[in-house]
């Protein structure tokens, strides 16, 4: 006996499904294939997009192939197309083939790994390939999850920034108990004026306020400076207030800088602070020999973050989050109400990596890792880096030989900031031309209050080609 | 001139994407159509499923038949099959095939929905959809983005009771800028004693202490009493403290219970404390007109959250939340740094997401709504409640007229929490026997410190059979 009722759902048969998802694999090889040839920015205006959508969902189910035929009618229009070749804009979210269908497979078993017990294998992958890539990236055994640390997958540098502030703030205070309000003086933290703002908002979520999060001056190569940390930190300790955590910055968004991890490591050490660092963009590069520098010191950090879902050729979202004393975290955000327990969380054998992270659940994220890190293997993403370091330093070479700009900051990785030489109103010309031309897409910030033209290489299919063209676009509104 | 380096980087290319991608879509179909004859639990012991992965990444990368061999070998003995319709444990999470081919076309275009610039499709198909969603359960027009408010797709339930208790702190005090140092008085907020582990998890994140969440006593069906909650925050003003949030349950974790929306917003009125209701279980049932009555009074509320990725067909992560004032939201969340600015944010005109959430970057999550909506139709998610709500009848019935077991709480959607009358060991053995099995998944709670079975549906492909031989299991192991 059925219940009527079971026939008026009307769910995909798996005969459909299958056919409709080789459609949809399809129409994505057909837009990657195509996308290079697509204007790279989006030119509608706010409003368009929802002005085709109905007002109200529809009272009956609509057909699959009646929902596919608006993604190319609604959606495209209003897609700024992160995966074309010509994307140097922001930062590259590279979304491999293999990544995306890794995340086909991690989306049709639909597990949940909130627990150990909810599929052990969502977690027991995630601890064994986070492992693999601090081996990679040249971490150190502290990390390991053999030992007292490990690595967690986060959905962004942002949330790892929170985690970690949290794990401070609660080893300097009892602040997830009690609470700051019975803590009298003012806890501090500290990170360059050049760090990502979710350093800023991570300070604002966990309670501390933004006011006290300082803004450590750079020197003239953007690098936090390490003798206006310890003064800010001395001028802290007379005031009365608490240094408790430093972030530093692998990779500055603005132009790529690193700062100087032994230096402020020390300091760290020297004041009892929470080291974090922050590698989320050129984490990637530590890969390669010649490129491990740019972190020498963050193998003795309290936590280190990078996002494979940058330059790691694995599809957003999935950041990378090692600590060294995992206890401390967990301690921070651990608990374990009754219809959670299980014999495995008792027996304390196993990992919950619900107690690592803000939310509850969590997708099976570690599969676009483990399936990305065993198609490339070690030496297709150094060649990946290497590719698109050389790609950089081509550019570097072009714009040096053009004496109407200037290139503002180093750029030894892959991140070139430059500005033309009559100033910030021709810069702002060059860069809006550039961009409403369709052909590239480029980012801006400012540098010592001058206006500076971002051309971020990285964008996975990006070869010589894409960036000679682009150069000489940028060229040729100069000359215009 | 091409880089020699370029052959080095082994992408995938698009023929074989394509290839591998027919063969993803096929390995879940089968996964789909043979996942109920699986055990529904996994058994590995831990470690095991490590214990088959290498200790360190390749050298040199491997084929995909490879990977893909191994989802075989090593990932599916590690699974617990969420989408088994024997799926009777904690909630269902459904991956239904719509969602899942939506979600392989988010993963494919890989944009970026941080700035409403990044791609405005991605923000403007949210914003149409969420502000659908709420008119389909009834929320009324203060959370439409058409007024002061507005909705938001968070990964969690957690994550979105951080924001909204983050942005009523900073209501209550100054403590984005300033932290809560400075702050005498301790803030203190309100949740029933049966609500869900994240509303104690937010109030140690935010900074205002765990201890400062009260956990108001609840009345026989388990639903939040006014009275204490009324009494409890006279004592806390009369102690000094300052009150200012309360988070009201739409079917709580244990046992499914409805807290007294009407008489707690009466009482946040009263008082001036921001008022959230917690509707991520049962929230879908509003949409149908028998069940809205669990929710009246949540229209005046502050926030609402609940989870289309738990009962409403889409696959994980979809939380949605949405604000009366979504000003009081970005005030709290929204940095600007200068690489972010961007004409049309400084237009006012259009949403930027990143200020309505923790992380920045976002993927194109609307994308599954909005394919879920249109494929199944208000009819068809309604049947879908409809029909599971039946099951749900049923199974109490059965359980009624067993003598051996009681059922514990009122069970009027898909929850029911029954025991078996000789007490706790028997219960437990039961509840081991059923999931050592393979039959069947079921969890647990604790009501009245009694052990209960927590017998959920409302996994999507469940249908009367799967109940009803669950049930017989269940028996079965009784009379042993």
């Amino acid at each position: 006996m059925t219940h009527p009722a079971d026939q008026n759902v009307p769910h995909m048969d798996l005969a459909d499904f299958r056919r409709h998802g080789h459609q949809i694999i399809d129409w994505i090889a057909d837009y990657l294939e195509g996308v290079q040839d697509r204007p790279v920015n989006s030119i509608v205006q706010p409003g368009e997009i929802a002005g085709m959508l109905p007002s109200s969902m529809p009272e009956n189910g609509e057909s699959f192939e009646s929902i596919l035929s608006d993604l190319d009618r609604v959606i495209m229009p209003g897609l700024t197309h992160w995966q074309s070749p010509n994307w140097f804009a922001y930062f590259p979210a590279n979304a491999s083939p293999t990544s995306i269908l890794a995340d086909v497979v991690s989306s049709g078993l639909g597990v949940q790994g909130m627990l150990w017990a909810t599929s052990p294998a969502c977690t027991e992958v995630e601890t064994r390939v986070l492992d693999w890539l601090a081996d990679f990236l040249g971490l150190g055994d502290r990390f390991l999850s053999t030992g007292t640390g490990g690595g967690v997958i986060q959905d962004t540098a942002s949330s790892a920034a929170v985690c970690t502030m949290l794990a401070a703030r609660d080893r300097a205070t009892s602040g997830t108990q009690q609470g700051l309000s019975g803590h009298a003086p003012s806890l501090r933290a500290y990170t360059s004026n050049q760090a990502h703002s979710s350093i800023e908002k991570a300070a604002g979520i966990i309670g501390i306020g933004r006011d006290n999060l300082r803004l450590i001056e750079v020197d003239d190569q953007y690098a936090m400076c390490p003798a206006a940390l310890r003064a800010a930190i001395e001028e802290d300790l007379a005031a009365g207030h608490q240094p408790f955590y430093v972030s530093a910055t692998i990779g500055t968004t603005a132009s790529g800088a690193f700062d100087p991890l032994p230096e402020i490591l020390e300091i760290c050490r020297a004041y009892g602070l929470w080291f974090h660092v922050d590698a989320a963009m050129f984490g990637t590069a530590a890969c390669c020999e010649e490129f491990r520098w740019i972190q020498a010191g963050c193998q003795e950090a309290d936590s280190y973050t990078m996002n494979p879902h940058k330059w790691m050729l694995v599809n957003f979202d999935c950041n990378c989050l090692w600590v060294a004393d995992r206890a401390a975290l967990i301690e921070s955000l651990s608990i374990l109400p009754e219809y959670l327990r299980n014999q495995a969380t008792n027996s304390g054998a196993v990992i919950d990596y619900r107690d690592w992270q803000i939310p509850l659940g969590r997708r099976f994220r570690s599969l676009k890792l483990w399936f990305v890190l065993r198609q490339y293997g070690v030496i297709g993403i150094q060649n990946m880096v290497r590719e698109h370091a050389a790609l950089t330093r081509d550019l570097v070479t072009w714009i040096e030989e053009d004496e109407c700009f200037e290139i503002l900051a180093p750029a030894p990785v892959t991140l070139v900031c430059f500005a033309h030489r009559d100033g910030d109103e021709r810069t702002q010309a060059i860069l809006d031309a550039a961009n409403a031309s369709g052909k590239v897409s480029l980012s801006h910030a400012r540098l010592k209050d001058r206006l500076v033209i971002r051309f971020s290489i990285g964008q996975w299919r990006t070869q010589r080609s894409h960036v000679e063209s682009a150069w000489k676009l940028i060229q040729s509104f100069s000359d215009a």
